[in-house]
């Protein structure tokens, strides 16, 4: 499911991301401990621009209590004792080393054949004068052997914000246990339905190892959530009032801004909280990263959803399958959904243009499937052919509003061909399933080092899967725009391959 | 379920491994089109070994009639018209080049801290002398602009080896689909029960676009598989006797050192013959590869067993629920299955030592969980603990037969504890299921793959994930032992966070 | 997911049925073998009325060649050779015989205290002059160890009509099987499309039994399914034309009226031909039967909804869940999927009467459950509420098109309730998935029991689950009316204590 | 899942059966509240004999505070007001009468051509003079409008005993949900881990709505189970103790032995105490039952279980899948799992005997299998072939050890049979999972009743499922031997039909 996803830049932001890269070209990690040691293991680095740093509280903390590192109190070792003191033997195990990197970029393209492919899309992006290879590294995540909390100081505050995604329940989980059991942690709050919750009166619910015991095997969010509410200033005034040191904000882009600007306040203000998040998003739209736990479970649940398209296309007479799955700007669920279902005729996402009508257009393709092969199935993401329906207006997340393209399609359908449609969303039956094995993992992975993070004193962060290793982002650089299916790319090339659709203009 | 795999190198090979490095240390490519293209992309490497290198037919092949490349037949292109000519624009488009390279190693560990953890491992098997991080390089897999192969000629054969996994059906489908559909390939062969297939007289099977289509809605081998059989010499005359010219050999490492040999014997006899592994192992313990197809299923599967085992011990008065996973020298499944379930007290795998005796040996830790939560559950490989069960002989792919450690432990527990202990050993529910969603897309594009390195004349080599993307790997490097967990690595330890387990010895 | 069914009686047709059993009051079986047998056999029975006799085509054949009874070919005893001649002994083992009945009440009702509910209905129906219980017989299903046709003139026609349902392939597979391995039948042709199918060109599909092996591992019907079509004349010319002797009809009630129309034409044309039913409705509406296939898989599905729907509306800030669900006229999905689901907290069917809005409404109860609970979970059958929603004309197969209440009340909650609605139509996803284990038995069963029947002769019959076994029924008896919920018994009545929900009005 | 259940008289007990009947010719029910119109209802019943009446504290109560009956609290009616006083209107509505009644027997068998198949199995039973079929009733379930318990005093216990089933936790919560909703019961206990729980000293859990709220979509039982225990002298005193006048007792045969022991004792003491039992038993081996709860759910994961090993068969070489299932005495899980999976060759049931070796033995048909189809899939119950296996002892619970005929018979089958056999033994898998929609429904429904049995004032009764309606059974009735697989049923017969196997003598 995390094939190739690495070349999904977006060529609409080449520009910003160029400008990015030229003023970043000479930066150097600057926050770490022990700067002669990286500037030694960063040497072999040719031209390599460094934007991938992430914020420590000891760069924006300006406040009036001097900030501390003392030894983690976070057991890395298998000898370490059930209780009693540790020994200095165990200390400096297993600890993750904050220079420790991870590769952003895991492809060399070779050919410069074609200009508009390869070698020189690196060349424009990132070195204008060659087509040289350059490597882009981020931070590792995991234990440092250095905190800057002290555990029982500690109140963490946990927000899940925005639509559902299967797995929240397990990242809470995972926080509370690491927080608790990891670190020792006793005051954990969890705030309810979203940003408002810090302000709304709406009582924080207290968490611990008992209260999130089995809540992963139920989907949703144990917290409720919400969108909207991102008042930085009430929130911030909450989080002072209630002397909240670390926040933990699972949600998507738009939620990772407010995590942002919550960081941003808190240093402004002079307190010390970290802010760290977990990006949650079904769509998996969230640049940099491997893949978004649920995305996963989202893509074995939508494709049932087109297995039952297809056998209601194949059980009736000239039978079309049309379901509408998530994606409101990038296709992924629709195309890993179609590739894992392998009797998709059509697929259609938001990243391709496409014509309805004409000799070209998609109703002629399924007019020719159902002469030939007798059905069709068509399957499109809720962002697809968005210039065909008027919408207006926006909703409480600030996103604009999308017209039913799936409806439209279905009616288009209808009017031009003899044919008999079936039409599934299947989309809250897709948000609101238990995670699977695989994003269960991950949601516990995510969790974890979203702990850790915190307690290395890192914030306005995000924690995801690099390369398929976890790492830490800084908030701005993964929230520039969504990340898109690259429509030149392998896998958007393998689904036209599994469907067999023609360009449709 | 792909983080943090790329560490697992097993510190008992690295003699061997740095020996292997350093006789590479000026190996060059050179097998690709393009040596100056390729000599300037690599110029940014300092003291990088090359010894990923894949064999081609033209490096091997000495038969009289000459190779000659040909335009490729296989669209790349969403313009491909569904019937005529292919024009010239089309033609250069969206193929994948021969000096397209995937990183092997995308992280960089930063501390000297500690000697035998990080910097210096690297140091010790890529560099002498110095801590640097040093790239490591494959082939990227995909369509080739030019090919070996006129498909009219094409006599393909697959062959299905060892014990099931998921996703075999998937991975039969997606080369059958591709050969037939993309390349025009009408001859392609199915050997039964493994390699004895192609000369045991049991007829061929014929496939088809038709005879797979609903294949991967069942589990197995649509083929059989079968153990043993791995008679070169034998297999090499079937393979000339029939006119086979390429060979799709799906199975573990036994398999692809069988692969490597016909391989090699084709080439000294002259023959033109591709052959190509998809590595099948349920344990997923190949190197190099993030991980192998069906092993997310598996997880999925075995963690079923555990919410069994973790039930019956919950409602038994203090009860154990024992599960023992597949894992003959790596604990992957019962590392991730464990993680994935969350309700597991103590992990055990091949890779670690234990006691089970004793004032620090397991049963005396389940002693303590049955006194103080009441009951306990304990997930183990079948390789865990092989100095306590005597076992000899071989199976008929050659492995060492294992003792039978979950009966062992059970019986250890029984005469030691009073308590009520529910075994499950799950081991054929797991690997006969249908793959989920994830290892289907996974089989789709490495069958895609295999066909794709096929074609453009490769030999010898295998097809898999590579921090994220797809390769092609020289098939002897990745057999040379089994892959391992890293019992420093940051997954087991994750593991061990989530039991809470000590060490017990 | 069968308790209570047995009375589900539906007012409106008392009188019908009243004056159907007055008029069968003094009805006798005339058909069975051994008529002094039968009549010593009923005589137990006081005043009971025999009005579920089942037509035998020696009731309505008038064709020249004379309609003779032979020993079965079936086998119905586990010694029965795996070839050679069957011996005597094994003849008369385990059939059937043609006077073994199953009761169709199996309830009686004891109290005459109030008149509206129990003793009295029944008194009302069967018997105007007391109380008594009065026994309702039914044919029991099975092999006869006479049958009236020869195996090798048998041409047999199986046709699929109506919407989909979860085990439709699985009756298909179970026919074939019985058809040619229990009976020797070398002739069987798949109708494509429903009745249309009879003549509308497209060819017909040989059936056997590697055409139908795994079928039953895919939804849908392997035939194609289809509404209307039902012109019986051109059926009978094509029955009669193809020489079809056998005819399995699987579908609903319009389509048990063709059967039924089907069989009496081809009485009246003097042709030999049995025309058996096999009730397919998903919505469990048949009347007389303890339930239809499929519709177990469809609660197990539809509850799955329900879950997320519950999922959704906890997670949200005064959120609602609702689901519309299959039931144009009967609610008995909506009903079960409640009970098992256990989170609903309203549950609206056809069968009731409901207001929306004022004190008493629904919504007012929403908004009620918003300001305690903090969410409410509402499923709704399609056919409730038809009364707030205007919709004009029919479907294919004649039934009128029913409103969408489902978008209706989102509607006027939206208007009425601050509230965040989360709507779900699983619809096809209900429809188009595997038969569950229980539904793939009572396919088996069905299957082979509808053979049995043809092969004995009987005719214009459709076979049922009655009190727990099979049985053959009068098609005309079935399809009176369709089956409803029965508002005052006492599984609604589980249901409403499951929800706590009042009345609406 | 419950066709043709109701003929499973097991012809070892027949003369106990037919005692019995003898001496219960003439009883009458006399606990009713209205005599003289039981006598009226049952008037038509000729020769009927009486011997499943229930008993009520009336009956047996000997105790010094007189017994009062008094208006139910329950509320049957949709019209209950959410708070304040019932008028008088809704009082009667509703309630199951005391006298309904549920036919126990449903079918009639016709003929008496065969004297040990059909109608004189009845008579030898029922009538001894002729072939009448006469009619067994039981009482109906369902809430009374007279109760013996004052809500305020109620003290309910609720105990499972025996090993795991499916939906032993949605039990729990039905019967907790019923007490405090239903009944506004205040003290609920649960005791720990069996019988032992009332005197092991291990605290009760204290029950409500929200401790069970989410615990049906766990496996399992909350509470705990146990054999053994079954001291009713200690039990008894710990009830009295504890001023419990309620116990509801969710276990099998031995446990509802015990549970009658239980009422008996409380009786012979003078104190008030209903005793109601809630049959469980994954077998499904209960008397008069169409089937338990549970069943239905471990049929569909014992299908898995075949499911992998037929797979595992056919992609091996002369493989050969065994799977063995529960099925101590009976084997209805194995027939039923057989039914559903479809592609079994040979299944083998406690109830019949077979023959492993000679020219007609299971192994050589397992030889001809191989021979001719390449593959075999054999299941069997753990009971079957006992004769074969040694074994001694009993367990906790009383019953005898079963030797492990699953593993001698795949040794039989390797020492005999060149082949490549994969054996699964599936039973914790089975056993631990959630119920299903079907079984949850059940569950749901039995819990209901229970409550209701328990204030209506009856005691040593069990409430279960009778020809597709609920109803209260007597305990000793129940519990005369395990329910077994009629070998000459149409049930048996059909499962032979599917796997075509011959008798194996």
């Amino acid at each position: 499911m995390d094939f190739e996803f690495g070349r999904a830049l977006n060529k609409t932001t080449t520009t910003t991301a160029r400008a990015s890269a030229e003023s970043a070209i000479d930066a150097r990690l600057e926050g770490d401990d022990d700067e002669s040691e990286d500037d030694a293991f960063y040497s072999w680095r040719v031209g390599g621009a460094n934007d991938l740093k992430i914020t420590h509280l000891r760069d924006v903390y300006r406040g009036d209590v001097p900030l501390v590192a003392q030894p983690s109190p976070f057991c890395t070792t298998t000898a370490c004792p059930l209780s009693g003191p540790r020994t200095s033997v165990e200390f400096n195990s297993n600890f993750v080393s904050n220079s420790d990197r991870v590769l952003l970029n895991s492809v060399a393209f070779g050919s410069s054949a074609d200009p508009t492919q390869t070698c020189s899309l690196w060349a424009e992006t990132f070195d204008p004068n060659g087509c040289d290879y350059v490597p882009q590294w981020v931070v590792r995540a995991g234990p440092r052997s250095e905190v800057y909390f002290d555990s029982d100081e500690v109140h963490a505050a946990i927000v899940t914000c925005g639509g559902l995604c299967p797995g929240i329940n397990d990242v809470i989980r995972s926080l509370v246990n690491t927080l608790e059991v990891g670190y020792g942690v006793k005051k954990i709050s969890g705030i309810r339905y979203g940003f408002k919750g810090f302000f709304s009166g709406v009582e924080f619910m207290k968490l611990n190892k008992k209260t999130v015991r089995n809540i992963h095997t139920l989907g949703g969010s144990m917290l409720g959530s919400g969108r909207g509410g991102g008042d930085v200033q009430k929130i911030v005034e909450s989080i002072i009032h209630h002397g909240i040191n670390m926040v933990f904000v699972i949600g998507g882009n738009g939620t990772h801004a407010g995590a942002n600007a919550i960081s941003d306040e808190c240093a402004k203000r002079g307190v010390k909280v970290s802010v760290v998040g977990v990006p949650k998003t079904i769509d998996n739209d969230i640049l940099l990263l491997d893949k978004t736990f649920g995305f996963d479970t989202a893509v074995e649940e939508a494709q049932k959803a087109i297995l039952a398209a297809a056998t209601e296309a194949q059980s009736a007479y000239r039978g079309v399958g049309v379901v509408k799955l998530m994606g409101r700007q990038s296709g992924f669920i629709t195309m890993f959904a179609t590739l894992a279902n392998g009797q998709v005729d059509c697929c259609l996402i938001p990243e391709t243009t496409w014509a309805a009508h004409g000799p070209n257009g998609v109703i002629n393709y399924v007019r020719n499937l159902l002469d030939t092969q007798g059905h069709a199935v068509v399957v499109l993401a809720e962002g697809a052919g968005q210039e065909f329906v008027t919408s207006t207006g926006v909703d409480a997340g600030g996103n604009p509003k999308l017209g039913d393209i799936g409806q439209w399609f279905c009616k288009q359908l209808k009017s031009e061909l003899k044919c008999d449609i079936k039409y599934i969303d299947p989309t809250y039956m897709v948000r609101g399933c238990q995670a699977n094995a695989h994003d269960s993992i991950m949601c516990t992975v995510l969790g974890q080092n979203a702990v850790h993070g915190a307690f290395a004193g890192f914030t306005g962060i995000s924690v995801g899967t690099v390369s398929a290793h976890t790492a830490y982002l800084p908030i701005p650089r993964m929230i520039e725009h969504e990340r898109l299916v690259d429509p030149d790319g392998r896998m958007w090339h393998r689904t036209l391959e599994s469907t067999g659709q023609p360009d449709f203009f």
